[in-house]
């Protein structure tokens, strides 16, 4: 079945914002079984809209489109594509209530606007949103479909997910699925060198894609029911498996903040965290996955100096001595941490995030991390060669979570100084 | 005069890679003064992009393709364009030349497909590729013009920059200049109410962007020179000023947190933060400023409620009475944060992000964030009606942010419980 995707928006036209949901509606649409052959944005004008909503009818089984739902005179999406499929819209009291509901919920105060997002298809469907006051919507005729999404992110995926996907699956015989692996420790490259073979397959196929500090696999596979394609996507995991060992850190959509979360949960062990480039970065990721208050016990984000001693009782000497970068800070932040929190694990984080503060002994990507267990404090040191602020941050929370997640799992910590807790 | 885009790639529907360049076009050819009207991605397929290709020219005054110009079967783009312009391609020893050199400086063997892109337009130009082996092409037929880059971001900028933006001036007569104004505290809705006779000019032209927790205004003047279309610019961006006076919280790509960095390093002073629910968020995005060092102290993330009494100093029975979500334990946590810190200003966030842990009388979503001077602390009640983790924690770090940055300014504090610091 082909499909295409139309965003809506001058923004999108001015540059102002990047269209990420003409991707990942692509991907979703390529994993469900469609064929995407056009993807298209075109601005908040109703002539250039209706002109390619009549295109798109003609020439595609089934359209989505992203945005010009909201309230505001040039949000024109719902009306145009409407009369595209021949529905009429009508007012809905109930969406006008939930509306309602939503601004008072938010103490704030409802336009007269917003009532046109209570319009609703008279033969199609109301798609709930759960995340915002814009409704999407669906409207068919001859065979064709087309579906409305917001244009945020936030409200677009969820919508996706919860309304669209059963639609969809139900219009295919087909059934794919995909499974995705998520490895830390090997750059893309070199993976690619050690499954060559598993990635020239047809059926099912195999995927790298490299992101920040890890690379996914995408496995897919492509049979007449479910069960068939849940094995034979399976089988391909295994042969990752045995190339790829415990570097494999999780599947699917977890990443590795959630794993460490998980396996913090299943055994009844706490962490806490003390960092110093990455600011906050570590605790928030943690603390981003729901039910983390369990796990977490507290993070001490000790920029200055005076707070490392403290808070944290790094000894005022190995700050002079050795400076506030050097392993041997790293090695009391993680032992003060623990102390004061009585975690299981505490981290320790000292670097130079950049773009200044950096020398020729100590350039700007150079990080130490540091894990105690209470007993013995691993630290590692590496140089982040994506010299920009954002990466070297993120590159060193995920290399310590990583060592946590290996000593949850007894796996051996390698590139680390192991040093044993000495009472001082 | 009216622009399209056009990017050619399989890769871009099937959802592996996300199109920036459409992006960065779009952007550039508004700051040129075209008007962009259309995106659109199309596959590796010759009947639909030669299609495209007849109906952009038809509508389009010129036409910017990138990707398809490799040196593989299904690189098409050149080929298809350089018919519907009616340019016949002819060899092009000298770009041949190029080309083995290129692979001789990268002691990569050629292969002969790489012979195809040395074809180059017999009466259009040959765009100079000095970042890779595919020459760009430009066609021109009855006054409308196709430019084909290459599909790789770090070849397509520096050609654009280059060997494109030069063309694309001499055309124009006139300038295009934008103008943003960041908006915080003020709903999108309301917004339009209050600038809705702004919002309909034709020329500066003026439009909202609601983002998470801000709305972005955009001016965009056009005028024969570039100091008539500031000064147009200007007049409008002081008729936004006059209405929506200190909720403009700054201009350009700056964001709240840049905002806040940028005020307290102007004034010499410090900030501290003491955070709950949004887990390190808020140090995070201080810190995520380059030279934030200077201004940030040390953030607490005090998710157990020992370490609230144990580090921060809320009293046991406080916690006890009201609670950790409370307007008590937010007064407590900016103080005691404000005490270990000695920063100028110390910050207290506590709530509930979700999506567990609500009760009727302490909803998901209930935030109370404080700000302390160190003789006040000024406590606001949030509840947060987006309830997802992610939206209750980015608001109330903006919320906050936005806080500092009124006492900064020597701004009131709306909605804001105010109590003196008493020595206890």
């Amino acid at each position: 079945m082909k499909a295409e995707i139309i965003a809506v928006g001058t923004e999108l036209l001015l540059g102002d914002i990047l269209n990420t949901n003409a991707q990942y509606l692509s991907r979703k649409l390529a994993d469900l079984g469609f064929t995407v052959h056009f993807q298209s944005v075109v601005g908040d004008n109703p002539q250039r809209l209706q002109q390619l909503a009549q295109q798109a009818k003609h020439r595609s089984d089934i359209v989505i489109y992203s945005g010009g739902l909201g309230p505001t005179a040039d949000d024109l999406t719902k009306e145009t594509v409407a009369a595209a499929y021949g529905d009429p819209m009508q007012f809905d009291a109930a969406q006008f209530e939930k509306i309602e509901q939503y601004f008072k919920a938010c103490n704030k105060p409802m336009s007269e606007n917003n009532r046109k997002q209570a319009m609703v298809p008279a033969n199609g469907k109301t798609l709930e949103n759960r995340n915002g006051t814009a409704p999407g919507a669906l409207f068919e005729q001859d065979g064709k479909i087309a579906i409305l999404l917001p244009g945020p992110p936030k409200e677009l995926v969820p919508m996706f997910e919860q309304e669209v996907q059963p639609i969809l699956q139900q219009m295919q015989n087909s059934v794919l699925v995909s499974r995705v692996l998520r490895v830390y420790g090997i750059g893309e490259s070199v993976l690619e060198g050690m499954v060559s073979h598993l990635l020239e397959r047809e059926n099912p196929t195999a995927a790298l894609y490299a992101k920040t500090s890890e690379v996914v696999i995408r496995i897919t596979a492509k049979a007449e029911n479910k069960q068939r394609a849940d094995q034979m996507c399976d089988e391909t995991a295994q042969e990752f498996y045995q190339i790829l060992g415990s570097s494999v850190y999780a599947e699917g959509e977890q990443p590795m903040e959630q794993t460490v979360v998980n396996l913090l949960a299943e055994q009844g062990k706490t962490v806490a965290t003390a960092e110093s480039c990455t600011g906050g970065l570590l605790s928030q990721r943690i603390t981003s996955v729901a039910g983390s208050s369990k796990v977490f016990e507290c993070g001490v984000c000790s920029y200055a100096n005076r707070i490392k001693q403290s808070i944290l009782g790094v000894p005022e000497d190995v700050l002079n001595l050795y400076g506030a970068v050097s392993s041997e800070t790293a090695y009391y932040m993680a032992k003060g941490c623990q102390a004061i929190s009585q975690a299981d694990f505490a981290v320790g984080i000292t670097g130079i995030a950049g773009p200044d503060g950096g020398s020729e002994e100590k350039p700007v990507g150079l990080v130490y991390v540091s894990v105690t267990d209470g007993t013995t404090v691993w630290i590692h040191r590496m140089v982040v060669a994506h010299r920009s602020r954002e990466i070297v941050r993120f590159s060193a929370t995920q290399k310590v979570l990583d060592m946590v997640r290996r000593l949850l799992l007894h796996l051996p910590l390698a590139d680390c100084e192991c040093r044993p807790i000495a009472d001082e």
